[in-house]
């Protein structure tokens, strides 16, 4: 038998519950036969669903975590007063054990950050960057990166954010030389505003980066580039505009399709929710961090389980993969 | 008969020619009876479309300007040695004349700000802003400052944007105290880069304000403000996701037609593309100078002159209002 490639779920902290996660995590272990949850959170709660939905046990450890961190907890509090919080037995356990290749939770984004850079933070902490895979409209993905982590950046970041960002593109998609590109008010080199100038230098110069020059925001999602490197607070904007204006024009379509009754419409509604549901399907991805820790959303639901299971498959097995060359070389 | 309301419009720096801006004019002649138009731009080429046309001639006058500013110009050349272009001539008609009410020009942006700036400014010299103002999901309209004429930004500037923007969505819809907002990565208080929470602050203890709080970019166009401050890089990846995001979800919905061969979904396919089509209706207002100067896209086609002209009338009317209205206090 194959080995089995295992990932912690940190169970609380969504606004759907455990079930939610539970649900997801055994949609997840039907779908990747290859795949071992680790569930952290009420070991009761947990025992309970895995004996009512027959869960292959073989493929399945309870980490016990009475605590929770909620939406209301300050970071340095959090960390040091709830220590049986499933978020820090998750992110502990990941860190302690080299089985583990990955982690998931939908709970308090600041306080996720704050706990996984210093648990998994290796010999030299980085400034930390939330990255965002989303599918590009000339197929494939694009990286956004930073996506909110840190919204006052200097140059020097931002050029390490293009590294993380291929780095991960590697390690997900076995892209060998992930393109570069840099957000910007204008296509042009000229344009940006100071902190991006600068930066447009620094990429341009690195000869170990694949630096395809500024993009605009019309076409930060259009595939011109693997990786779209720019400072959190912008790329927070990117990342919320684009989910704001499809929520807008997929309620517009299904207003329409009410004013008609057309079925036809209908469908199309639902087929451009299933395109753009950005909120429930995948999440943010902290880099800088030894081991892949991934945040969804606080409302995602039992689907994003399955999504994030097989991002971090992909990713294992590419790391593989990867060293592997490395070691040959 | 009642008084004309004048406005200039340069014919010249659009992809489309002098023609579409021409034909523009004529629409709008049609549409609003209390409109006249300075038209600037080559005497003879116009002179003829007037005449094939049978335009009001009552309502139109030529102002000769055999120059032309193009997209590879540059400022300062372009000022000392273009100054027979149609859009300086344009820009010192509107400064001289009293009965000109605003401006309308399709070319070089940075050209446009800077001779704006030069023509137009009162007695103190400010940073320039553009706004764009956009239909908002929950109805009216929300002003978007600025949109890239500053992408370097301290705090003072921001709240001058957001004074200009109150003002010209006073003069513009005639709304008493417009609701201020800040465009920030989260709707808390303490959320923000350090320009914003600073700025945050500085608008919170303006009394001469009505200051709402933080928005975040997924609710950019909401319509839980009126005018949404930042600085122009991020106003420029608002206005630009946005425009991208609609393009792309308005293909998909166009490819969907395709493939099901619906005839009710082309035609909701042109009814989206009449509400998201940003590029050819309206344009970037230029703030903080003596009288509303509009830049619409290169791109934009003749139907922007009669959207345009729709918005300086207004203006006009509304600012007549208020003026009146502050007289007689």
């Amino acid at each position: 038998m194959k080995e089995l490639v295992w990932i912690v779920i940190d169970t609380k902290g969504g606004d759907k519950g455990a079930e939610a996660m539970l649900k997801g995590a055994a949609m997840a272990l039907e779908k990747f036969p290859q795949l071992g949850v680790v569930l952290a959170g009420d070991r009761e709660k947990i025992a309970g669903f895995c004996a009512e939905g027959s869960l292959p046990m073989e493929r399945v450890e309870i980490l016990d975590a009475p605590g929770e961190v909620t939406n209301y907890d300050h970071p340095a509090d959090a960390i040091f007063h709830k220590q049986d919080a499933s978020m820090f037995r998750a992110l502990e356990a990941l860190a302690a054990r080299d089985d583990l290749v990955g982690m998931l939770s939908c709970g308090n984004t600041g306080i996720l950050l704050t706990a996984a850079m210093r648990t998994l933070s290796g010999p030299v902490r980085v400034r930390p960057a939330m990255a965002a895979v989303l599918p590009a409209e000339k197929g494939g993905f694009t990286c956004l990166v930073d996506t909110g982590a840190t919204v006052d950046c200097n140059s020097a970041m931002l050029v390490h954010f293009a590294r993380l960002g291929a780095k991960l593109m590697h390690e997900m998609y076995g892209i060998d030389s992930p393109r570069i590109g840099l957000l910007s008010n204008g296509a042009e080199p000229t344009k940006g505003n100071a902190l991006v100038k600068e930066t447009h230098g620094l990429l341009a110069a690195d000869e170990t980066l694949n630096f395809v020059g500024n993009i605009e925001g019309s076409n930060a999602l259009s595939g011109d580039c693997d990786v779209l490197v720019c400072d959190g607070f912008a790329g927070n904007q990117v990342l919320k505009v684009t989910e704001g204006t499809a929520r807008r024009i997929i309620t517009d379509v299904m207003k329409y399709a009410q004013k008609t009754g057309s079925a036809e419409i209908r469908a199309l509604g639902g087929h451009l929710m299933g395109l753009y549901d950005i909120g429930s399907l995948g999440g943010g991805i902290i880099l800088g961090i030894e081991k892949p820790v991934i945040k969804a959303r606080g409302s995602a639901d039992e689907r994003v389980v399955v999504s994030v299971a097989e991002m971090l498959l992909n990713m294992a097995s590419n790391r593989a993969m990867y060293d592997e060359s490395r070691t040959t070389l």
